[in-house]
């Protein structure tokens, strides 16, 4: 991975942010920035150098595999070992205006950061900068994701062995967990979803006890973690003899889906991508039952940005990874979501998901 | 569970530190309070009433789940929607000082607040009044927490049947979490640690894609969620004919885990428990590779209050479940820890975890 120049795009990215450097607490972005994996530390990005640290139990972990960042192994938490550097480093390096990840720190980080921060330093909410810089993956990103997403697709045959009338939603789960640390999965990447008969018009229907009955819709929304990446797809079956209603509701929704998929390019607004999965569904009289937003970035983390969502302004670009996925839920009676995971292109996109759409009836 | 009961607890807690109402965004401290077990909500529970602010997914779940609290279905974010609720209501219900919980309220979440939250408020970063409470469990509780322990356990004679030389860590960690699954587990409490060979030096070694050396200490740390309340243990087994030296080490740890428990009861300061297993491991010279506190609490998460650590002054109470876990880590030689999960009595403790603990060789 091109830690260094992640790291160095970052440095122009403080420059233009009017940041002396910028404090990374978000473990996915410390892992983007300098390949470290460990459950805790702190990255500081300056100007002119990358500081990592973290404590004992870390030290031959970060010896090998942090690139581009000086290591520093510390019997204090990372948050008060950065502060004391700062403190007594800070002003020599001319660093005085360090930029927070606002959405990663607590209030109560903040305040043990200031209170053993000489004073002198200003802690400022930076954007998001790293998480945009996220946003579009590189061709070795764009290549484990792939190996994640096939990986995770060829859990779909295991779910297909295993729905039957009678069986537990968990057992399905189970066996589909199974299968994927068989072959080499670090874990799930989400609470795997296997919401059968009217479950299957929650959203979040994770695998429960309930035992999947002789009619009706299955969805099947799940991931993987491998090499740190996630994948992320949705089938949904019909166990038994869909009506014609049902029918009509998964065609509907997987119309939506192809929809959406064929609006994506490079330049496309990313509310567009919404906008037209959800026309599809209205022209139906289906709109009202598709109540989540049709998609969302994936990579380190199961769920980043960019938001493919209704208020989303921001523009397509090559290398972003998304999801597709949309859904109709009719309560008390069941639902349908079909997701796939996309890398947008120049002129389209690739959809990774190599698992084909027809409805399956079992 | 007795959810009126700890609202009406907080609500004597809020008096004592002069907060006319605490917002509560941990998810845990949420259940805890009313039951909800969604996950976006914000739970203010002011001097005479509790209000849950979540959305339109969980309009039927928190119907079915909260007790004693109002519940509020917004299309807004649960924080934007109680803070809405504060500028309209907040003064003729006398609010006025709302504390927060800092550790699990972001920066910027903080900011979102203040921003749509109409001046006259003030924000206050509370202590930990709904952590406190948790970590004195009840009938209830326990009985839910000794469910988990013994589902857990039953996975240790998977992994007995599992590891051999030759076959990797994570299908061992595959074959627990599959037994986990069918037995009901929700999912497992943390990521399993299968630690074979040199690797079982490392205190963290989630379960890899190494292979069970012949010979050597293999460190299974696992737990379960059943119910929302977590399990945690810890056994180390040998594969291979177990040296003198490996012999003592394990016969030290297991010393200093028994002297521990054995140091339990009411009254008795958290520090001291830690104390204790050190001394044992001082004696023996092995007191520097034990690199890690004792223990921690256990309940709706895997980590909670108490800390079983040098610092700990807090004296140990009837009802806290704590885990007792010393071990010895070896660098690039090997490892070994023991863990049981105990519910702290007037007198002493129970041992929650029904395992053995002598050596076991494979």
């Amino acid at each position: 991975m091109d830690y260094i120049g992640r790291q160095a795009k970052l440095q122009k990215a403080l420059e233009k942010n009017r940041l002396d450097g910028l404090l990374v607490t978000h473990l996915p972005n410390v892992r983007y920035l300098c390949g470290f994996t460990g459950s805790a530390a702190a990255l500081l990005v300056t100007g002119d150098r990358s500081l990592l640290f973290t404590d004992g139990r870390y030290t031959e972990q970060a010896r090998a595999e942090v690139q581009g960042a000086r290591v520093f192994i510390s019997r204090k938490s990372s948050l008060v070992a950065v502060s004391l550097w700062l403190t007594n480093n800070g002003r020599k390096h001319g660093l005085k205006t360090i930029g927070i990840e606002a959405e990663h720190l607590s209030v109560a980080e903040r305040i043990r950061l200031s209170r053993t921060l000489k004073s002198g330093f200003r802690l400022r909410p930076a954007p998001p900068l790293v998480e945009q810089a996220r946003m579009v993956k590189d061709g070795e990103e764009i290549e484990l994701l792939r190996a994640a997403v096939n990986l995770g697709a060829s859990l779909f045959d295991i779910a297909l062995q295993t729905i039957r009338p009678g069986v537990k939603e968990t057992e399905v789960a189970a066996a589909m967990e199974f299968a994927a640390r068989r072959t080499g999965a670090e874990g799930m990447s989400f609470e795997t979803i296997i919401a059968s008969g009217p479950r299957s018009a929650l959203p979040h229907g994770r695998a429960s006890q309930a035992v999947i009955p002789a009619d009706g819709f299955v969805v099947c929304d799940f991931g993987v973690i491998l090499a740190g990446y996630c994948s992320d797809m949705t089938r949904t079956v019909y166990v038994g003899h869909p009506t014609k209603e049902a029918r009509q509701i998964y065609e509907a929704v997987r119309e939506a889906q192809r929809a959406a998929v064929d609006a994506i390019r490079a330049g496309v607004r990313l509310a567009r991508v919404d906008v037209v999965a959800r026309k599809v569904l209205q022209k139906k009289g289906l709109a009202k039952h598709f109540t989540h937003s049709t998609g969302h970035g994936v990579g380190l983390e199961i769920h980043e940005a960019p938001r493919v969502a209704a208020g989303t302004m921001e523009l397509l670009q090559p290398g972003m990874v998304i999801t597709v996925e949309p859904g109709v839920y009719m309560p008390h009676v069941g639902g349908v979501r079909i997701e796939d995971m996309v890398v947008v292109t120049e002129g389209g996109c690739e959809v990774l998901t190599p698992t084909g759409k027809e409805l399956i009836t079992i």
